[in-house]
């Protein structure tokens, strides 16, 4: 094995948590147009350079007078006042208003010399140039100015806003660190700004280090232990979350040179620099090399799980020529991240995201972090903080959300959409137990936590079901591992296929009949009649996993097959090559089959219509929904119900399916 | 007065809402860059169309043995391998595991033909050629392969993650209706998706109506009536907000026959067209007509304060020849929002938000909704629904924030960041009691309401003193009306200027003394000495409100000279040309007094030393800082304390400024 670095003395968390804090992240505030400043937040204080409104400004329609002239007006005697003409909004006024006369005024319009108030035009009559009242106040002005009626007195300022009386040049309009929502852009266009001193965006640059990691877009080699880069991506879009500007670094491969020459440009054009944990010893060493060069490391390891592999250190800008020389003044922050993409994304949201938002000037969201309890009990006590990725469930019962673990083990990256955040777990937690209350991280603000959480088996007519529903979780962890959690207690449903000797007390909320068998290459070559063709002859089979319902309706058929030759199923597996390999999803067996890599696998006769291949029929299972007897008068769980009541197009086109009254064991 | 529609039938704010619900503002699906896909929601349903992993992966570092060859392994009797080869992540294997051999792998590297389970390199010695251990595991393999002693046992599949563990090709991986966050995205990585099926986003056409609306950033002339237009930037932030793409239409001015072609092009080009009430009847005679010929009008008129004209209709494609032919079918909803501010951010708020949401698929936001207990009585009964204006204060009690409305009549921008969202009032509801619980819904999600409010006089240290706070409101209310709201309970300070004879309870957290006169022009070309010039000569006076405590201070001064010349105030004053005209901010008489408006201005030396001003000294006051007895424990107000507490630069270069022990009346 290669010479690698040991963590021996890892730091805790709360010295992690310093070190970063310890770091410059805060980028040089910017000016940026008033249409882009949404979201942002204001770097300095803006006071109002102007009046506002910059005028006298009428806030009715109606007539402009001088007050003095109202006084003592009623309905029963009106004041009688000259129409020397009108002002409109947007115009200037080309008339004076003298003792006994008036102009009309629109809402907005600028006060005439000489008037100090409004009279609604509600409280006025056009007498017409000979004095005589006319049809209708406001009416049939566009012809020769005549005389007024109003009919009320009023004062000094009524129904105008002087100028500056909304805010007045001078005064303080938005105080530094105001976030620009809309509102705010609202007073800053009363202002006439439309350029906007904001705190810059932090700058992070993620160089992606794993030599076995293809951008997504790009063809794979899985021959080569090739994956799809999942990382760059999830941080990239972590960043832009927490407020910051992703960077995304090319991709060095194996070059290692390369790499460090990624690494000095990151540093000299970024704020931040994000590298997530490569399995590759040389990309390791090539990270502390430049670091050890140009740098300061302040810590490796820390105490927490995942996420012992963290780095934290300095960059010394300066050490790449690709950035322009003004550029290259001051430092850089380095995070070194884990691998895995769950634990990347944990120790992101827990360390770094919280670092990039206080760069950026920004709070916290409040939806980013909830109360929940647990759904289960869950044992700890490892000596380090154990960061648990987490679901939840909200039961609409008025309690906490119910919070379940979910470790499927290092590197799935399922994990990432079936927990919705992180709890941590203090190290001398030794168990958490069902119903305890846990502070959640959600991994972002805007995640929502499922409607309705089911498990149990896969299923095309399933798939489509839950596109009907609002936002559903659903895990393919097949038909008894499903029950199973039922019983447990956390999930609303379970999806059952096939027989099952669990007894779990369930409501049966539904179900259809699918068509199981052997899936073949097109055209059957190989001439297969039946599972005894599989037993007798020298056939590569692929099966599924014993959870799964359709291994289950398989091992009956066998069970079968073996009293009617006079043996035990055992003796029958036996010759079937590859009765354990089990593959994980329902099409899984039939894409080895057209793979070339077996010759019959187990599925539906869906499968095979969809795919192309051959199939042989063994016969019918039903697959049913089945609720948790305390969960069916949830909104989601009767939706569900509902959505299963209507088949509409469900079963529409899907091979070998049909409503099935009975419900077969 | 212009022919105007008169509004008679108001609808009711469920019929406006079904009104704009029966519109089809939902764009088209869209494929857009897995880049740019964050918080966009997918359109369709997301299956896999690869295995994830795409080969059996090692999880461990360590050896890739037979699981046969361990059995019965353990510390006290290993069993001996042959080393053959390595294999590490991202290459292909070239090496064949037999039995009785093994080789070596890193975390993510291809399991090689053969094997079929991994020992980690911790359960491991190497042996060397010669079978000797050496020092340390994972050490000096650089050299020729040797013999690997493994102290366990493992069974088939330990440490690999089988292809299509994580997720099988095939299987449903994200479900439609998926907002895409962080992880989301990372799942879509994984599965090699660089481009995503998503919602589209409402395209919303803003147009302007009004004459005297100036864009921000343009040259304004008040003379005019000219205003900058706040509605067109503050809705288009709201409609992107509200995940809809915003488009502003060039201003018209009053050519309408521009704002028409602008009108019928909007609607061939958008989905949801919008304009806000114009002040001008010919412009919205414009639009009824645009209406009338082509589409139909739903709803003019809806019985809420304000929005009573609001307009709710369809407008068919087709109008304009300015979008390309195949954008001109089908038809745009159109919605007109009121002229105010805070009226129209208030009914997008209310009625166009949630309808954009809905069109983009996005749910309303958590945070876009809080409950509050009312903080004053406020006396309702208006026969239609009010959509009242509030500002939030959450006083960190555990209890919900206090709501308090706020009106500051028609049209004052400055609502919009005073008010933090809108309550609706029912039209049965006479009265909301101190206390009572109303549900606030925030202007946007990202609103936060502030840390601390205050009111009273304006003072530039003051504003000093606020930029030093996190997140304050501070209402420049005047002295006497920052008192008087003190005592009725909203406010957590208030801050006074001057003399005052309200008897208030108040905490006092400090202050300081500020040079008040009078601010005349540079150089005091009419040479004025002091008060009784201003009485006594034909000076153009200009004075602060009453509320002001400059304007405490100035009287207390004219009842002094009144006192010396055996006279009233009332008689000097009457003499003062401009007594009675008040400006409404500190800074604002010195203003007037540079644009030649005046001879003489109430003001600060401060502000007569940073405009360039001359200034006649009457005296000093002290400014003081007074908490609400019940609110001194809050975090906010010992911060704004120890602000205080801590004059650092607070004062330093402000002319006329010190800090004072004594507090004078």
């Amino acid at each position: 094995m290669s010479d690698r670095k040991e963590f021996r003395d890892l730091a805790t968390p709360e010295a992690a948590r310093e070190a970063i804090d310890s770091l410059d992240l805060a980028p040089e505030p910017e000016t940026v147009p008033l249409a882009e400043a949404r979201g942002r937040v204001l770097a300095e204080r803006v006071d109002a350079a102007i009046d506002v409104p910059g005028f006298d400004r009428a806030s009715m329609d109606g007539y402009a007078v001088r007050a003095r002239d109202t006084f003592g007006a009623d309905e029963a005697d009106p004041a009688e006042l000259d129409l020397v003409g009108a002002v409109h909004a947007g115009a200037a006024p080309e008339v004076t208003v003298s003792p006994g006369t008036c102009a009309e005024v629109s809402t907005g319009a600028v006060m005439p010399e000489g008037a100090d108030a409004v009279v609604m035009v509600e409280r006025t009559d056009e007498l017409g140039a000979d004095g005589e009242a006319e049809t209708g106040a406001g009416e049939g002005a566009k012809g020769d100015p005549g005389r007024i009626a109003v009919r009320t007195a009023v004062a000094p300022g009524d129904h105008v806003m002087s100028a500056g009386a909304d805010i007045a040049a001078g005064a303080r309009a938005l105080g530094p660190g105001t976030r620009l929502t809309p509102r705010e852009i609202g007073l800053l266009s009363a202002l006439g700004v439309d350029e906007v001193p904001v705190e810059g965006k932090p700058r992070v640059g993620i160089v992606s280090t794993g030599d076995e990691l293809v951008r997504p877009g790009e063809a794979l080699d899985p021959s080569r232990g090739e994956i799809y880069d999942v990382n760059s991506t999830t941080i990239a879009a972590g960043v832009e979350e927490a407020g910051g500007e992703p960077v995304l670094y090319p991709h060095a491969g194996d070059d290692y040179a390369e790499m460090e020459r990624l690494l000095r440009r990151a540093a000299d054009e970024c704020d931040l620099v994000l590298s997530s944990g490569s399995t590759s010893a040389s990309a390791v060493d090539v990270i502390y090399r430049v670091i050890e060069e140009r740098g300061e490391l302040l810590l490796h390891g820390v105490a927490v799980k995942p996420g012992k592999p963290m780095l934290v250190g300095r960059l010394d800008r300066g050490g790449s020529d690709a950035a322009p020389e003004s550029d290259r003044v001051g430092e850089s922050a380095y995070v070194g991240l884990p691998g895995y993409p769950v634990s990347a994304l944990t120790i992101f949201r827990t360390f770094v995201a919280p670092a990039i938002r206080e760069a950026a000037g920004l709070p916290e969201p409040a939806t980013a972090t909830v109360e929940g309890r647990m759904g289960v009990g869950e044992r700890y006590g490892e000596g380090r903080m154990r960061l648990m990725p987490v679901g939840l469930l909200d039961l609409d019962d008025g309690d906490r959300p119910l919070v379940h673990p979910v470790d499927k083990g290092s590197g799935a990256t399922t994990s990432l959409v079936e927990a919705d955040g992180v709890v941590a777990v203090d190290p001398d937690t030794e168990y958490l137990d069902r119903g305890e209350t846990v502070s959640v991280r959600l991994f972002s603000p805007d995640v929502r936590p499922p409607s309705l959480l089911g498990v149990g088996e896969d299923d095309p007519a399933l798939n489509r079901l839950l596109d009907r529903l609002e936002n559903p979780r659903y895990l393919p962890v097949g038909s008894r591992e499903g029950l199973r959690r039922l019983r447990d207690g956390v999930p609303d449903v379970a999806v059952v296929a096939g027989p099952t000797d669990r007894e779990v007390e369930t409501v049966d909320l539904g179900g259809w009949t699918r068509e199981w068998g052997l899936v073949v290459p097109a055209g059957n070559p190989a001439d297969v009649t039946g599972l005894g063709d599989v037993v007798d002859r020298d056939l590569r089979f692929v099966n599924r996993p014993t959870d799964s319902g359709l291994r289950r309706s398989l091992d009956d058929a066998l069970d079968a097959l073996a009293d009617e030759r006079s043996t035990s199923r055992g003796e029958l597996t036996e010759g079937i090559a590859g009765y354990d390999l089990t593959v994980r999803a329902f099409e899984s067996p039939a894409r080895r089959v057209i793979a070339g890599a077996a010759d019959v696998g187990l599925g539906l006769r869906e499968t095979a219509a969809r795919l192309d291949c051959g199939f042989v029929s063994l016969g019918e299972q039903s697959v049913t929904v089945r609720a948790a007897p305390d969960r069916t008068e949830r909104d989601a769980v009767t939706a569900l119900a509902a959505a299963l009541d209507d088949p509409a197009d469900l079963l529409d086109g899907l091979a070998g399916y049909s409503r099935n009254s009975r419900n077969d064991p």
